[in-house]
């Protein structure tokens, strides 16, 4: 079979960065088809192509995974169809429904973390809506951070009376990367209410660094395919926006 | 077997109805446990217990669906199951990832409409968040509201195109319910709004309208168990809100 494509907007991270982390995980063959040249048939162009003349269903936005006639879009739903396939979720039904349940408790916190710096206008300037966002964040920070935290926190906990090192088992399911980029994301965006929450969530801090350490993700983070976090992706450092 | 029990607040249609809608378009047996007198085991109560007292996953928030020992969260995440299960969904697997990928869709324009009175705090009255809901939503209607039903209008040509009367064949899929009670929330909550981009989504009208006089459904929607729109829920008319 041919190797996946992934199409994600070049020089951020952002929602592409879960899909990247699972691929990694699972040791799955892809191609990062926007990050190549030009020339080579990669670039902006590339994603540009896909959205405007798709064959069938046309994805709204990236992140897109192209698996041969299937092209599919938004991150739950590529970890869904990657989870089943590649080891990555629980093979049963009602796992594989938890799995996605999780994902999408992920995706609504990803989105409240984007709005922290985006609380008016997805399409404009960061700048242009920097004191509401002020409020936003301070909401964040001050009450949904812990929330959720504390929710998969409390997920995790489960899975430990369960026996399982990970929240489904003995192996890394795609929740399991998500939340590392999710501790990793936070701790980069907001490093003062990180700091004061984290003591709170050993478990979580114990995910993130047993999946920092797997082989292929440790390979993966050393090297030039992990971009860097930076201020056009979901988390951005904003100081104005973390705990004084 | 036994009926499914759906977990939703009481007194407002918010995302618990986008799964109500899909229970009563399959002729599914399901109790609204929540709405019942909390002596017969219902009213509030009755949420919080399983919110506190989960037996295995925890869900974070409802709508929860408790169909025999699973406990499924997250709206997404319940229309899949019942998806597949009873025929509002494609049978093939690509045909499902297609579904889930436009339920993700709406479930970001539902987080989309939330924030447009909720653009600071979801924990905080609306009359706290006025000065900035009045901007986000003067963005939402003047930009998103139209990417997103242009969006789902060029979904249904497709769909016209390979013959289909509804989004993936001739009867309704989840995803079709869903985007009935779309066009129904955002003619209540944005009236003006809608009125403006509404001319250009006739595909989206006749959807509204076929779904509408489906015999279940049009029978529901007349019964006392479809609860009106109103200011607690997701699609809320605040005039100030919408355009001039």
């Amino acid at each position: 079979m041919n190797p996946y494509q992934l199409f994600y907007w070049p020089g951020l991270q952002g929602r592409g960065e879960f899909v990247r982390l699972a691929l990694v995980e699972g040791g799955i063959d892809y191609v990062d088809v926007v990050r190549r040249p030009e020339a080579e048939g990669g670039g902006v162009p590339s994603l540009i192509r896909l959205l405007r003349e798709p064959s069938g269903l046309p994805p709204l936005a990236p992140p897109i995974l192209v698996a041969g006639d299937l092209v599919l879009a938004q991150v739950a739903n590529i970890l869904l169809y990657l989870g089943k396939r590649h080891g990555l979720a629980p093979g049963d039904e009602a796992g594989l429904h938890h799995a996605n349940q999780l994902q999408l408790t992920v995706t609504d916190l990803v989105a409240e973390i984007h709005d922290t710096h985006h609380p008016i206008a997805s399409g404009e300037a960061y700048e242009a809506q920097r004191v509401e966002a002020k409020r936003r964040a301070a909401h964040f920070t001050g009450a949904r951070l812990g929330k959720y935290l504390g929710y998969f926190e409390r997920v995790l906990e489960g899975s430990q009376g369960r026996g399982c090192t990970y929240i489904f088992g003995d192996s890394p399911s795609y929740v399991d990367t998500s939340l590392f980029q999710i501790m990793m994301g936070l701790e980069y965006a907001f490093p003062r209410a990180f700091s004061r929450v984290a003591p709170d969530m050993p478990r979580l801090r114990a995910l993130r660094d047993a999946i920092a350490a797997r082989p292929r993700i440790a390979a993966y983070l050393g090297s030039s395919a992990r971009l860097a976090f930076n201020e056009t992706g979901i988390f951005r450092r904003y100081p104005e926006l973390d705990e004084a």
